[in-house]
């Protein structure tokens, strides 16, 4: 294990300042565009009067769904701007451009629009009773996924004991520091775009559908980005749109960029769920059934639900092999603001549910936490829940490492009356898109080894912070025998970059990283021709390392540097294209069953926690969480990622709640909207740890999300063991415990 | 010969004002750098004295030589800023750096720089003389070289008549509407460098070195460009450098635009020439010796003088087959502004020459015009000068063309009392680089298929004008049988775009066409693999036509964006690179034979003028000019292009000089150097024929440079044959002509 790094290149430019950030840029001649957000949450738009926004000063334009140049979206997707209907407060309903920014909010607060306000509905299970007028559609069912193993009736009949419980989870903002932003110049016959983005393919080809452009003119240029979390996808395109919208009306680039408020209010979030188990286990803690009813509430619109859902279905058992499974979660469309992918994907939701019971059936058993999860867990060849048997399990291998790195103890009461105790949680998780998903799970990457030997690689994978693009720089220095620093990887500008397709699914180093070393392998090839070419040596037997060109006897054949010099005199090209294809998932929706992600991951966690029995306060003392992540190429990038998903998942455990009203989104900023600070991540241990290679070339693991995944259950089962109180709905914030601890003496079933 | 042609791409936005040409660039906290030129042609710096200029308001920062971060030039080119010695007037000793241009400029006259001057020399042959004082190294010879064939001795002893003759050929300018400018953005570690230019990749890695940064991190991105004309090469690199310098040493975006007096006084022109002919030819005109003696002025620095004076010594003798020939062509260096490519790159000036003197021969002989170039012209199977055997030889289908569209006639006395005759002229024109090029003569392009099924091609080969990337376009639409509006070609970037080399040598079309071939038949291939995979079909048996993939038997098997949306299902990438290598050349310096060019194209011109008798103004009447290109892609371009080179040309004939005076230009403005206009191209008939195919897969020959070559020569041979007065230094002006009408009655020899 080389716990070694090396430093990434976007680093120094963030550091100092110089990193140039979409909101940033600026062109002559740019206009400003600001949109007019509905304020109701269920409404039909009578009419919008634009009259009076036109004759303002500075206004080049206003614009309303009408004058979207292409597809206004999807059915049942957002629309680019509300037509008709408003499905969810804060939803666009006019574009208003002008010369300026501050001219361009004057505009729109004189855009006119006259509304028929409708019943709204936002209880997720409500909406899904037959009765409920639907949103879209014949019904509020946004998607529903099931999954489905053994025999139910004979699992429960088999169990001694048997507990139902209820978990929720709330609506979180991916939060990013860097707000929603487009810059649009219109050019070439069509528009290239600057935004901060995670798929920016994604963005290209819905971009050419809602302007009505062919593909190979849209070209989208991602400038340094500030920060992702799984956002900045959806609602970048429809920034991108609106200021598209008018960029091709009136011929001039045109910025949009959100304000705080505008993220939080017409933003994606993350789903809210409510998870019902039922479990049924032996007196020794042996797992025989698992019931598992979900709803999730997929707001206003389906965006990404179908992706999300599926996945929380196939993870919710937790990382056990039960015998026996029903898993059923559903989607539901509400009048809230819509729900989307965020860093985690539908694994924190059911993670906290699955991992808070295991503490809860093993209080009820009178068992270890260690001891129940080691007789149901996951092993070599186990069968999960979806029929597929699992290989490179190296959960019993987490578990051992988390007990020696962290044992439990027992609960105690601190010097200043303090409640003190650890708990723990583990996973497993899918990675990268499933077999779910529509998108095909692919990666191309090129690479361009430059006459002087320093090398441009070519990726669409998006640097959003974690660090993949030095891992896949190293991965290419390494494979061509040459240092690190002669790689660069060239900005994302898809003009000209391959589809590396989405970062997201934690799939960026395995995918990116892959499709590197597949375009190496090739460029090798090359390379060594044109040299054998001259040499006679045979092209298959010339190995690349510390610079030169060997034999495989180990004598010298010329440098690096020499070799390149060569192939370009010859006119043989220095450059490949590598294509990742990932291995073949399937599944059958109606069964429920299939070999959903074609690798999984692992992981433990362990929290220590101190309550103040007056406050409620919970300090989370010690988090250590490792993961197996296969094998290692950047170790403090690792724990970087690592620290970082541990981080968010400490908000969403203790504070994050997008709260909302009637449908109003009540917490529009980061004075009502908690989020973790530098001084919440103190006690932070990162653990990356290389015990099983990853099925794939390169041995990795992803790392990006499983990270956020553990802390809220490791937490709330630490709560558990220091107060007996058993928090089930997230975020454990100080009015919840302090309200249940007020409550302990009565009934522990808080 | 298809007639239709079809649009360029660049065409609406240059129309409508829209194009963005690299001084319309703007960037937040931009500065402005200016050039401190010497005013001595030959000079030493004793001392730059930069404190006065610094504390100039505005200004951020004054630079010389000693700043330059990389390698200031190689021995005997063009330092990026003079250390030491000033070898031309004009020489960059200093730049600039300031908020505003105004202020640049301010502070750049504030820079005192003492010189001691040197006594300077301007004339070649004068330089050449072993006495004289070298500019660099041991010589002022720059470079020199021989084409030598038979027995010169046993060639003049077989004729029966023997001429000697000594032609001239001016100085002039690019003059292209642009001024050489450059925008440089210091990021990522490197440099962004916004310029127009011919040869990206020749700026990309001469940047690199003048900036001391791996290729990898120099990115070359090209706007509109406002015309090249052969330029845009090296003085951009010049210009590029010192504002790279700039952005380097502040990590501020630099933007540095030369004035036209700039542009005058020090940026490179095309080389005068001084060409002595000695000829032999029997009394039926058969021509038995040329021996040919020439000197070109190279100026201070070498530039590309080798491979211009290397293509005026392989093209000297015209399009004859002759057996003894000896040339020997050198060139010089001096004291004045230094000579580079200019689009006709040595054949203008030994193609004026050459065709001269044939019209020379023909009256001593008694002979036609037509019929002494039919006596000695090249034919199918030749052998030249250089010993190459000539195939696909088209010159005898030209002249007979010519002499149908434009009968020679006798000359005549307009009733206006003007001498009214007509000229003809004929040659033969290496294509691309040719064999004494150290640049490798390859081309790469990229295409890739969007999902939607538009596409773009990724090429560095320049628009710069001539239409090349809408026929890439066609080529492209063709051969995967969409319509042409499909195909877009991506914006110029070196970051992401293959070495497509120069768009020089009239090698566009021929280069980047036959590029964009190859890499749409891996296209196809793969293409056509999916599909097979998918139905069986044998995938070297598929067609591409009218937008769909047919069996050979005719039946439609899907459309062609099926076949796309296939593809992409699978992850089969739908891009591929097409890598054209120009077929083996090979050059003996020594002994001045070999297989020159891969090509040589063919062409002939007749001139009709009319002389002022009193004014000595020739008036070209008509002009008419054919060109055997092979195979016609864009039948209105290719005239299109044509048309622009015969006005070029006509410029070179009859007005374009640029004036030096003790190492000063003169003519620093178009107020004094005059170019013609759209009244002096009235006359003009382009008449691009298909005689030949070329012998490459596309067929094609270039014709960017050779319409360039044969104004000249045709309008002196129509003046000799109206006056009876032998012009043989360019341009023909008014002055020049008026001189010789006054001498004509001593002696016609003028």
């Amino acid at each position: 294990m080389a716990e070694e790094g090396f430093v990434r290149a976007d680093v120094y430019e963030k550091l100092t300042g110089h990193a140039q950030y979409a909101d940033d840029i600026y062109f002559p001649h740019m206009l400003y565009a600001v949109t007019v957000h509905a304020p109701h949450a269920h409404a039909r738009i009578l009419s919008i009067d634009v009259e009076q926004a036109k004759r303002m000063p500075g206004v080049a334009g206003v614009y309303t769904a009408a004058d979207i140049p292409g597809e206004n979206q999807q059915p049942a997707d957002k629309p680019m701007l509300a037509d008709q209907v408003i499905c969810s407060a804060g939803d666009g309903v006019a574009v208003v451009a002008a010369e300026t920014l501050e001219q361009a909010r004057a505009a729109a607060k004189k855009v006119r629009v006259e509304y028929q306000v409708l019943p709204a509905i936002f209880d997720p299970d409500l909406a899904l009773q037959p009765d409920s007028v639907p949103l879209h559609g014949d019904s509020n069912l946004a998607c529903e996924h099931i999954v489905s193993k053994g025999d139910m009736e004979k699992g429960f009949a088999q169990a001694d004991v048997i507990l139902e419980r209820e978990y929720q989870t709330q609506r979180i903002q991916h939060a990013a520091i860097e707000a929603d932003v487009a810059v649009v110049v219109p050019e070439h016959g069509g528009i290239t775009v600057y935004v901060p983005c995670k798929f920016p393919y994604n963005i290209k080809n819905n971009l050419a559908r809602t302007c009505g452009l062919p593909q190979s003119r849209v070209r989208v240029i991602q400038p340094a980005i500030g920060g992702s979390f799984g956002g900045k996808d959806i609602d970048i395109i429809v920034v991108a749109t609106r200021a598209a919208m008018v960029a091709l009306a009136t011929n001039r680039p045109c910025k949009m960029t959100w304000t705080r408020e505008e993220c939080m209010m017409e933003g994606t979030k993350r789903h809210p769920f409510r998870l019902r188990y039922k479990i049924g286990a032996k007196r020794d803690g042996k797992i025989t059934a698992m019931q598992i009813l979900g709803t999730a509430d997929a707001g206003a619109y389906r965006s990404r639900s179908l992706a999300t859902i599926w996945r929380a279905a196939v993870e919710a058992t937790g990382p056990y092999e039960i015998e026996n499974v029903h898993t059923h979660i559903r989607a539901a469309f509400t009048n809230h603001v819509y729900s989307d992918a965020v860093r985690g994907f539908g694994s924190p939701q059911v993670d906290f549910a699955s991992e808070s019971l295991m503490d809860e059936l093993a209080q009820v058993l009178g068992m270890d936490p260690l001891a129940i999860r080691r007789k149901n867990m996951l092993r070599e060849g186990s069968i999960a829940a979806t029929g597929q048997k699992l290989t490179q399990v190296s959960l019993p291998e987490c578990l051992d490492r988390l007990e020696r790195e962290f044992p439990l103890g027992e609960p105690e009461i601190t010097p200043e009356g303090k409640y003190r105790a650890r708990g723990i949680a583990c996973l497993h998780r899918g990675e990268s898109y499933g077999a779910a998903s529509r998108d095909p799970d692919v990666a191309g990457t090129d690479i361009t080894v430059r006459p002087d030997g320093s090398v441009n690689i070519y990726t669409s994978i998006s640097e959003v912070g974690q660090g993949t693009h030095a891992v896949m720089a190293h991965i290419c220095a390494q494979l061509l025998g040459i240092p690190d620093e002669r790689v660069t990887i060239s900005p994302v500008d898809t003009a000209y970059v391959p589809d590396s397709g989405a970062t997201a699914g934690s799939r960026g180093t395995i995918s990116g990283g892959n499709a590197v070393r597949l375009a190496v392998l090739r460029l090798r090839e090359r390379i060594a021709g044109a040299v054998s070419a001259q040499t006679g040596d045979p092209a298959e037997e010339i190995i690349f390392a510390d610079g030169c060109l060997y034999r495989k006897d180990g004598t010298k054949l010329m440098t690096f540097d020499e070799a390149i010099a060569l192939c370009h005199a010859h006119g043989v090209r220095t450059d490949a294209c590598g294509q990742w294809v990932a291995p073949q998932t399937s599944w059958d929706f109606a069964k429920g069953q299939g070999n959903t992600y074609y690798a999984f991951s692992y992981g433990a966690a362990g929290a220590e926690v101190e309550i103040d029995p007056v406050s409620g306060q919970i300090d989370v003392t010690r988090l250590i969480c490792l993961h197996d992540i296969g094998k290692i190429y950047n170790y403090p990038e690792a724990c970087g990622q690592i620290t970082g998903g541990i981080a968010m998942a400490l908000g969403y455990t203790l504070m994050e709640e997008v709260e909302m009203k009637d449908g109003q989104v009540k917490s529009r900023n980061f004075d009502t909207y908690l989020l973790p600070t530098a001084m919440d991540a103190q006690q932070i241990q990162a653990l990356p740890l290389a015990v099983k290679e990853a099925e794939n070339p390169l041995g990795v693991h992803g790392v990006g999300e499983a990270s956020t995944a553990l802390v809220a259950p490791a937490v709330a089962n630490a709560v558990a063991r220091a107060t007996g109180i058993r928090m089930r709905s997230l975020p454990l914030n100080l009015e919840k415990v302090r309200a249940a601890l007020a409550r302990k003496g009565e009934n522990t079933d808080a």
